[in-house]
């Protein structure tokens, strides 16, 4: 499938070449100067594969772009660059003039020149706004006033607001203006005389409404908004709850911005591989081809559960005398650890899960709840284990003690696991931060601790185990 | 902010406050019978409002609803019920009589009402299938076919389609006129008059557009599209990436469907909810409120790791002379198993994603990095604790042994870590089904098997540790 033949082209391997081959094409013509057929044929990629295809050039084929590009232009294809942590903002605007970087910084969504201009040191930051037009630049110094990850920081200002008086034929005309610059129009925001937000109507109402009617007959009053100070995460799900494909950012009746359902899917995206990376106590989402960088960032977690580990073996060390009387005891020391280090993990994703979700209001309720299935997780478990001991070793005592070990250590871990997001989260750390390995590390101490004091007693009670 | 004064409310408790009055006041009007008046307040309520009042309903006032509303009605509040593990759609439609329960499902959007039909017995889906359209039917036993987390599972056939030889107001005449029951009309997509799909151009387009031109002046030819057959997650990447609202699936160049983008945020949402369950070895989102059915969900993985514990246990068990003659050796069991145990969840939860993303390709490759990852980890975590061990315990030869049985230990369960979710996905398994539990357990077994192996040969060369 040639793109030539107008087919449709399906996003698979083909495709894949084909915009490869027509990567080449654009470079070629950039390397040999010929400006107006670059510009036809980079005008047929999607902004995603121009802010691709800019990225991958040589800085000096990208200088070429810019003198060949309108600020307006090459703003289209920033739109769509996603800044993640391996990309220097600074770098790419400092291949620009100062002015036009500064127009083009302009020309972008908000919420996008945001994205980039909060990356720069505070001496670019301020020669850029300062080139700007003075309305504009206060635009986005309000932007960058609000807290990252709240919705404030994910808002744009190109959304289109009417009057609540207009006709449906005068409110179809200011949408036609306004769709030139708008981020959206499926919804249109309409606004009472004081300017305040009261009511949404969505372009295909307007479409289907009678030309006699007013806006304000036809709105919707019942508005779904979020305030500019409510967490990412939360505006994620009422995006996702109502199906919306954008959200108003409003405080006081005031409309202060809108919020794109692009923008929440990689919101979503990024919290989830945040909450992944943090069970798994590493961060997948860094794609380090280096094996020894990818080991130096893996390396921290590790190197410091070492040392809480050593908290552990200490403990070990500390019964030692009685390892040396009942050698038996070793057998168990691994069996009873992992058990209670996986209890204490699916508890501590459970709690971290549904703190996110803030689906339960009642911290005390939740933990109750925990310290039941832990009950419940250690009896069952536990009588595995004396089963099982006690069948292996033909040794009951030795099964009793084993099998309350191993139940009271899950008991311990898995009210550990809910407890301590919960700490944290109540403390206003996210709860995410508890990581798994350190929950399975933290239970290895409890529960040695646990093992060899039951042991201990089993010993001195009975005269041996 | 009461809902009558037409402002903007924020998602906040006030507004919870607020819907939970509505639903108060929507039940009486359910419990007297005021018919108009219920029709009236239910209709002022959001479409996720309305599925969540439903739900919440006693059985006998969701059979008032039904009586009141008309199937179509009805359909836009099923539009938006998601189903969850929870929900039995059975017992719902079973509450209609069958032919409203059929028309309510044929007037729903086609991909939701798949999902509905999908979870009913054959018997009731045949049932509820004859009492369509023999079109409607058609068009669903279609959707039906297509694999579960595929393109075609998510895709619904209310689209805009326009021949290409349209002029601009013959377009936006039709699109008026499909808006009424289309998913989207963002989006319009082009045929040729062979109905193959040559173009794509957005609602704003088409607005700005001169009336003198035709459909094929200003549609845009490049068009990125999914087959029905690939995975949900390629899908939802898709979509990430170009952040559109829509995505047309495509098979030889006809147009099956479209992909919504709130469906996408769902699939974003599963995906992530499934990979974090299995790295815990746990359901994260079932939101069971008993304790015990809670406990009963997480047994099954716990219990079943205690066996693959118990072969950790013998190998230790086989080793008992050893552990009696140098009681010391039981200290550093925790501590050994444990940090193996860290870094195989560390190389586990990387794999998974980057298998997830595709990012390699070269399997080789990526095992290839793990290795050295896990040789750059086991170097530095091994001579840590050698050096820990050599000064507390004022042995060095404890210290190689441990430290060499630690950096081996890492490097196995890193490299197993790694491999185990690419062989999975080599053989078609999804590789996130890998827990770390699982791993963790895993790596406990080769960790003792190194360290004892070790710990004996140094025993055997130097006659004592």
């Amino acid at each position: 499938m040639a793109a030539e033949n107008n087919n449709a082209e399906e996003i698979t391997e083909d495709m894949r070449e084909e915009i490869s081959e027509h990567a080449k094409k654009l470079v070629s013509e950039l390397e040999q100067g010929h400006e107006q057929a670059f510009k036809a044929d980079f005008d047929e990629l999607h902004g995603y594969d121009q802010g691709q295809f800019y990225l991958n050039l040589p800085s000096q084929l990208r200088q070429q772009v810019i003198d060949w590009l309108d600020p307006s232009d090459l703003a289209d294809v920033f739109d769509e660059i996603p800044l993640d942590d391996d990309l220097d903002p600074s770098e790419l605007l400092k291949e620009m003039s100062p002015k036009y970087a500064a127009e083009m910084l302009d020309k972008m969504y908000s919420d996008n020149s945001v994205d980039f201009l909060e990356e720069l040191n505070a001496h670019d930051l301020g020669m850029y706004l300062s080139l700007m037009p003075e309305n504009d630049s206060q635009d986005i110094r309000e932007l960058l006033n609000y807290d990252d990850e709240t919705a404030g920081s994910l808002m744009s200002h190109e959304f289109i607001a009417i009057n609540e008086n207009d006709t449906i034929p005068e409110a179809m005309q200011a949408v036609k203006i306004a769709a030139e610059d708008a981020e959206q129009i499926t919804y249109i925001y309409v606004l009472n005389d004081n300017n305040k937000l009261v009511g949404v109507v969505s372009l295909r109402t307007l479409m289907l409404a009678n030309d006699e009617l007013h806006l304000r007959d036809v709105m919707d009053t019942n508005i779904i908004s979020v305030t500019p100070d409510e967490d990412q995460e939360q505006v994620a799900h009422v995006m996702a709850d109502y199906n919306f494909t954008s959200l108003p950012v409003v405080l006081d009746d005031t409309l202060l911005g809108i919020i794109m359902v692009d923008d929440i899917v990689d919101v979503i995206d990024e919290e989830a591989t945040e909450d992944y990376s943090r069970l798994a106590g590493v961060d997948v989402d860094s794609n380090d081809d280096n094996p020894l960088k990818a080991a130096a960032k893996r390396l921290p977690w590790l190197v410091g559960l070492i040392f809480l580990g050593m908290g552990t073996a200490s403990v070990i060390d500390s019964f030692n005398g009685l390892v040396a009387t009942a050698p038996i005891l070793a057998v168990f020391i691994s069996l009873i650890t992992g058990t209670a280090g996986n209890a204490g993990t699916q508890s501590l994703a459970v709690a971290v899960r549904r703190l996110a979700f803030k689906e339960s209001e009642n911290i005390w309720k939740m933990l109750g709840s925990e310290i039941l299935i832990g009950v419940a997780i250690g009896v069952v478990a536990g009588f595995t284990i004396f089963g099982v001991v006690s069948i292996w070793k033909h040794d009951v005592l030795l099964g009793v003690a084993v099998g309350l070990a191993m139940g009271i250590a899950i008991l311990v871990a898995n009210v550990a696991g809910a407890f301590i997001p919960m700490i944290m989260d109540s403390i206003g750390v996210d709860p995410a931060v508890a990581s798994g390995p350190f929950i399975s590390t933290l239970s290895d101490l409890t529960s040695v601790l646990i093992y060899f004091n039951i042991a201990g007693l089993f010993i001195k009670l009975f005269g041996g185990i």
